[in-house]
């Protein structure tokens, strides 16, 4: 039996789905104090970065990238932040996150800084609708 | 003329050199409550992720995970933090942590927590040289 891809439901509860890529589901992350992507190889019981191979991690840096062009796209920021924690929810996830000068955080991260702030229903559906439009024309 | 690559001032300073690998420098942070290594792909003016090619991205990863192995060799603990931050020192650089439960900043994020506690000048030494030992027979 094949255990099957799942998302931890902290994420489920914290993100919107965005899209299925070759190695990772890509969500929103339900902060509107930062624009946010997390990135999760879809690979069942996947904690560490060292537990990928070689052609699954070229993949990923990829698709990290990729992220981060898709948050240029639909958001001004002035650094990008990767970062794969897992301290607390241990499935993988790679965080990316566009930060500006003056945001909630600078200059310190996100994680574990204030309390995250939802969407209002309709920004949420827009953005993801902006990001998976984006994401269409730029495959 | 092309610039060449230096490592920040400040990386320099909190550092000390471990190896030159095909892209990046890779530098013991000297904090002696984690251990803690800094990956700089060797391109002058490289700050962001999505600056770097795909086949480099490719290299990176890997090399994040080849320091995670060293970091495994060299210490115990429970959990790999990685991380592309750079909201302070510019240059890109990438952190990979090795966190255990109930260490200094846990289960939060290394960065802006508490003050860094330099190795003493032997201790230092001896894990740069078992970090270059175990480097010298992984490859």
């Amino acid at each position: 039996m094949t255990a099957a891809f799942e998302v931890a439901g902290r994420i489920v509860a914290d993100s919107a789905w965005i899209a299925d890529w070759p190695l990772c589901q890509v969500r929103l992350m339900d902060d509107r104090r930062f624009p946010w992507l997390l990135l999760l190889p879809r690979k069942p019981g996947l904690e560490e970065w060292t537990e990928l191979d070689d052609a699954d991690l070229a993949v990923l840096a990829v698709e990290i990238k990729r992220a981060g062009e898709a948050l240029g796209a639909v958001a001004t920021f002035d650094k990008l932040n990767v970062g794969a924690l897992g301290n607390i929810v241990r499935q993988m996830h790679v965080h990316v996150i566009g930060r500006s000068v003056g945001d909630a955080a600078w200059p310190g991260p996100v994680w574990g800084q204030g309390t995250r702030e939802s969407y209002a229903d309709g920004e949420r559906g827009e953005l993801v609708l902006r990001l998976q439009g984006y994401l269409a024309v730029s495959r």
